[in-house]
């Protein structure tokens, strides 16, 4: 991180990260004030910048000044501190903190910005909803960044590792008119004298792109309709996306997902070791080949394994892929587990059918640490077989006939993956909640606020 | 670019950009037939892929089964071409043409995907709708290709410098509540039992979370309801947005700009010189320092230059935008200017009063050929005066209670600025209609198709 051109008297801010190497030099810093405590004719305070927290100290004796400037400040004030970082004396280091060896004598403080009482200290355990509420204050926490730091980093890994791998960007709309899977989740939008939808993927764009590009990759907002209020679901997402041209069959996309998922973690590795720690929390390994199941296969082990009877269901419930995950960690030491094969009755028009297993389609959905986290497959190219496809499932062609240029037109075999920026967060981080790994979650009650009955 | 693991009888593909440097040897390559040429028996084909184009010919005597594998085909059909690279004959030399010292001669044809016959020839000039109706086709060509690109490469850029420079990336949500600007301007979604709107901006959430991360940005749709049908406006937009905090002014956000302009226009010499040769374009020098002028002196220029009459106006016209831009070009040597202090009645609520210049704006537009690109400023960071300036645009406090706690618990002095990446794209390769540098252009009429009236 380079430093902030701010400058305060002709001095440059030192991030407090870096307030270590400068023992016995003055210095400014800028931040919050975290928290303020009163020793007699002494002042301590805590500040927090984005890279670190500091003692600062100031006494009535020896800085008059600056003594009655800090006995203004409370909680969550805005200032500008020059001091000088002094080393603490052998018995006062606290060796658990950052900053535990140093501390800051008071020269000046400048007020940048106030702030008024706060509903409840920073930091405090609150319940969902109070969290939810105010989350201009409560994301302040170093949890919450650790959290969006984790994030920012996952989503900037994988555009780098797509880029090198000779994916282009595409930004994709996200008003559309008909909806790629089936239209019932999404949501309305008045569009001058016409009703638009928000798109639940974008996956008919991404397809179509692959005609231009070969390999195409898309981040974004992505909307479901969805009644849930549950811990895994929230209405509006980042879904991260890719779609590759010439392709074999689906297992070109499950060896690429690999790869990427192979890059984050170890990328992960190196930026984010201090979020990991913080947030309690292992960066899981990926193995050089997740291991693969048939649902079929995977049925048969839940009976076997767990006594679950689910043979013959066409998709997993939530328990079956905790199971699923349970056995992968123990019995094939693996966080990742692939369930291929679903029927083409339970998946989306475009998904392929495996001609050597008919019924059943070529893809995946790829579980982890007990939830899906991607759902990615073969798609038709075939104009014909992609129209038929479309008629099976009750839909009609002639609403999607914008779609369908692309492969009247010449499509090569291809395929990818969506999969949720979120979720894969919360699960890494071991969050419960998924609105806890979602910057402004909104959901069936909430629009930032409650949402009015 | 890597080598897609595509193989064909244990062949590796090729790209087309790479086959020059295998004169002489066996090849696999993939991809659409461009353009198909009989002459007498033999059969040449234009084979297209995402990294160029090359001649692949077939002789009726030599190669028989390929010969009539190859006499199906038809423009865009999807195959993959055994073959040798050959040396073209001295005087079969197109020097014009990348590949065209070299042609393919085919031994075996594999049909990926057919086509059927297409309404145009690719390549064809079409008017706006027509090339509009037909994206999924129209796009194929080297221009939209080359367009989409530098597209991808200035996004990439933009987060790339962002993230060196200590800007954390955040997901800001696009479905709130109440509007940033006020609201006229944002769709309407039915949010289950209640409606909602389009963010026409990250503006409140980018603020927000300067109180977490000091730097963040932020890349993703936006929405304007406006009525528009003009060749610079569209409905659905990606803006580039940034905002940081501990700054000392507007100033700050200039230099930011102006170093990341910088960085982008570097880089695309480095990656993107085949496309703005391709597209005719030249990449603009931006100078250490981009020229600014207030809006009065900007509107005293427009009078003695160009007999303008414009002063007192609040706001510049698209024609004084052109003039300005004219101007600065020929007498400052700077294809960008920066226009400062439009009078606060003009601006949003949040923007910054200049304490030394009274009923004007520390803010200012960048403007690049001819159009503004940028609006950026310093923002009012004191709870009190934001509540106050909003009482003075007529907007009720209450309605924004979520985005003021940012405001109430403390915040430093940020300003922050966004980019239309489209418009960027389209005066950057001097395209005269921002829907040519839009991937799926929405307008008053067009989602894809146009809707019906």
């Amino acid at each position: 991180m380079k430093n902030i051109e701010i400058k305060y008297r002709n001095m440059e801010r030192t991030y407090i990260k870096d307030l270590k190497e400068k023992t016995g030099q003055g210095v400014l810093i800028s931040g919050w004030i975290d928290i303020r405590r009163d020793h007699g004719k002494l002042i301590f305070l805590d500040l927090r910048d984005v890279s670190g927290k500091v003692q600062c100290v100031v006494s009535q004796k020896e800085q008059e000044t600056a003594y009655r400037e800090a006995d203004e400040l409370r909680p969550e004030w805005v200032v500008s501190i020059k001091g000088k970082v002094n080393a603490r004396p052998e018995k006062m280091i606290k060796p658990e903190n950052e900053n535990g060896a140093i501390e800051i004598s008071i020269e000046e403080i400048t007020v940048l910005g106030k702030a008024k009482e706060l509903p409840f200290e920073l930091g405090t355990e609150l319940n969902i909803d109070t969290y939810l509420d105010h989350l201009p204050l409560t994301l302040r926490t170093p949890k919450s960044r650790a959290i969006f730091k984790v994030q920012a980093t996952i989503i900037g890994a994988f555009r780098y590792f797509l880029t090198n791998e000779g994916f282009v960007e595409i930004q994709a709309p996200k008003l559309i008119g008909e909806d790629a899977e089936g239209g019932a989740n999404s949501f309305n939008v008045e569009y001058f004298k016409h009703i638009a939808h928000l798109a639940q993927s974008p996956q008919l764009y991404k397809q179509i792109m692959i005609g231009v590009f070969e390999r195409v990759f898309t981040t974004g907002n992505v909307y479901r309709a969805e009644k849930h209020s549950t811990t895994r679901h929230i209405n509006e997402y980042t879904s991260l996306d890719l779609e590759m041209g010439f392709i074999q069959d689906h297992t070109d996309i499950m060896k690429m997902e690999n790869k990427i998922l192979a890059f984050i973690m170890d990328y992960l590795g190196k930026v984010c070791t201090k979020e990991f720690t913080l947030l309690k929390s292992e960066i899981p390994h990926v193995p050089e080949e997740i291991p693969r199941l048939k649902l079929r296969e995977a049925q048969e082990i839940l009976k076997k394994e767990f006594d679950i009877d689910c043979e013959n269901a066409p998709d997993l419930e939530p328990e079956h892929e905790r199971k699923l995950c349970e056995y992968s960690k123990e019995k094939l030491n693996s966080d990742f587990i692939f369930i291929t094969h679903f029927p083409v009755s339970k998946r989306p028009f475009y998904t392929y059918e495996d001609e050597n297993d008919l019924g059943y389609t070529k893809g995946a959905d790829l579980l982890f640490r007990g939830i899906e986290i991607t759902t990615l497959a073969q798609r038709i190219h075939d104009y014909d077989t992609l129209v038929e496809a479309m008629k099976k499932k009750g839909l009609d062609p002639e609403k999607f006939s914008y779609y369908l240029q692309a492969f009247k037109y010449g499509m090569p075999p291809h395929g990818g993956f969506g999969m949720g920026l979120e979720r894969l967060t919360a699960k890494l981080l071991g969050l419960e909640n998924v609105k806890e790994a979602t910057l402004f979650p909104r959901d069936l009650n909430r629009i930032d606020t409650l949402l009015s009955k």
